[in-house]
């Protein structure tokens, strides 16, 4: 039984994983292309597949693979490029310091939003003095679609940053994500990208939000509708878009998002994957499978997450 | 015995706090120069002035004043400029409210520091795609000097995000505040401004801070050097700076502070009056001081707040 290391990163980069991952694994674990080779006997011991970004294809020439482990708490690009076998079960990263990551930058632009940063800033490239009314936390609700381990430490800091969290998740049906949108100053956008969540925010969702509240998107690029955001935006439906994930990243140069005064680009920075805690998360996860105990973050195929 | 109301605002919006004030009271309130004239009979019948920013010298000319209640939490004002008289009571005001706004506006700005917005600002100014390691909050201890209300508030609201806070009170001593600034990676000011305090934020205490930290300043102007800021920004040693409070409101457009880029300036909106609920705690408390009760926020002259 040889565990498998797999990702499109840097050589460096995809060194240092590995390196952590056999650390973590207590095993040697092997790099697999386009860093490492492996012989057909290689190919013939892999159980376990530890993956980021795999080359498509990879994954189906190991006979004896059992378990594939993503370092990514989004799986719809391994979904999507046909990379896991359907017949593999496939577990994404559940690591408590991701979640924790993605509340503080959730609790981040949520607050500079609040407290209308983009528009002091403008004022202060205008060199001009205008103080506006401040309501309280208490007093903006903020929505949170997609209730998992991330929306769920979400929702928990912005209620100790006294706002109130109205989280919707796509089992709680349409009628309770139309109370969401007309309640929400803020609405943030933590779905996993499924073939029932691609591309809804747009046009029809911004109507039954609350005119002027203000949207963030820290899921998918896939998710978004550029086109109708800066419709909304420009329109007055939407007051400002915090965009930290795109259909394309890097962002090409020429998208008009870089350059809307209403938008706030990020580089995909909401959560990334944190290399002290990930491999041992991942190697808990792995041992547990092999032990036949249950494992965290199981993907639904059918779910799409 | 009656009920006077001084400010400096415009006829409109001290007209407004009038009402206010009466309806919290239930009594009437007279409202002073320049927006109503009083009597030599009125002057002698206040017993309880309730004041912003008023006119230097009024106090002093009602003979049986007994108290004076500010509508702001900073008094340096009033007792630099002498318009409440040294044998009189001043309590400044004590507002849960206002310590949420404080509370509020340091979380959102501390977490702005922390989580890199004005690169990623500066980035997306440039059409420049790149991502920049994120610690979490956990590793970031963030500073605050001047732990009353606001402090407390604020400490408590870090400590809720997941900052280790540091908090010091002038009271603390000189080698606590060195602790202090050795491990802040953000340093907030909401100390009084007292003769004590008076041009902290200078270089002496700048080149005691962790190189590369940042600093907010949600006190007052006359805390900070703007010269000894705008160097140690230059120099590195500082990242960055917000700055909400000036000796001279509005800013002068001529403020190198404007346009420097490792300034962040708001207009003081820190933490406003909040008009729902001065009046009442206003009331209370001269309430209170009438009955002979303990009252809140009695200014100490010696210690200036």
């Amino acid at each position: 039984m040889s565990i498998v290391y797999l990702c499109r990163y840097s050589a460096s980069i995809a060194r240092h994983w590995r390196d952590l991952l056999e650390r973590a694994l207590g095993e040697t674990v092997l790099l697999g292309p386009p860093h490492g080779t492996l012989s057909d006997d290689d190919l013939a011991a892999v159980d376990v597949a530890v993956v980021a970004n795999p080359a498509p294809g990879l994954l189906a020439r190991m006979p004896n693979l059992r378990f594939v482990q993503s370092l990514w708490a989004g799986v719809d690009g391994l979904l999507a490029d046909g990379s896991v076998p359907e017949h593999l079960p496939l577990a994404r990263l559940v690591d408590p310091n991701l979640a924790t990551a993605m509340a503080e930058a959730v609790a981040t632009h949520v607050l500079a939003l609040h407290r209308q940063l983009p528009a002091y800033r403008e004022q202060q490239a205008a060199v001009w003095w205008k103080p506006h009314h401040q309501p309280l936390a208490a007093e903006c609700p903020v929505g949170i679609l997609g209730m998992g381990e991330m929306g769920k430490a979400s929702a928990a800091m912005l209620r100790a940053l006294g706002f109130p969290v109205l989280g919707w998740s796509r089992s709680a049906g349409p009628a309770a994500l139309d109370e969401v949108l007309a309640r929400a100053h803020v609405l943030v956008n933590l779905l996993p990208l499924t073939a029932e969540t691609r591309h809804i925010l747009a046009a029809p969702l911004f109507a039954r939000m609350l005119p002027g509240a203000s949207l963030i998107n820290f899921g998918r690029g896939g998710h978004q509708v550029v086109p109708d955001i800066i419709a909304a935006l420009d329109s007055g439906q939407l007051s400002h878009a915090v965009l930290d994930v795109f259909e394309t990243e890097p962002l090409p140069a020429e998208s008009p998002l870089w350059r809307h005064p209403g938008v706030t680009v990020t580089p995909h920075v909401a959560a990334e994957t944190d290399s002290r805690t990930a491999a041992h998360c991942a190697a808990d996860n792995i041992r547990a499978f092999r032990a036949g105990r249950a494992v965290t973050g199981l993907v639904d195929r059918a779910r799409g997450y």
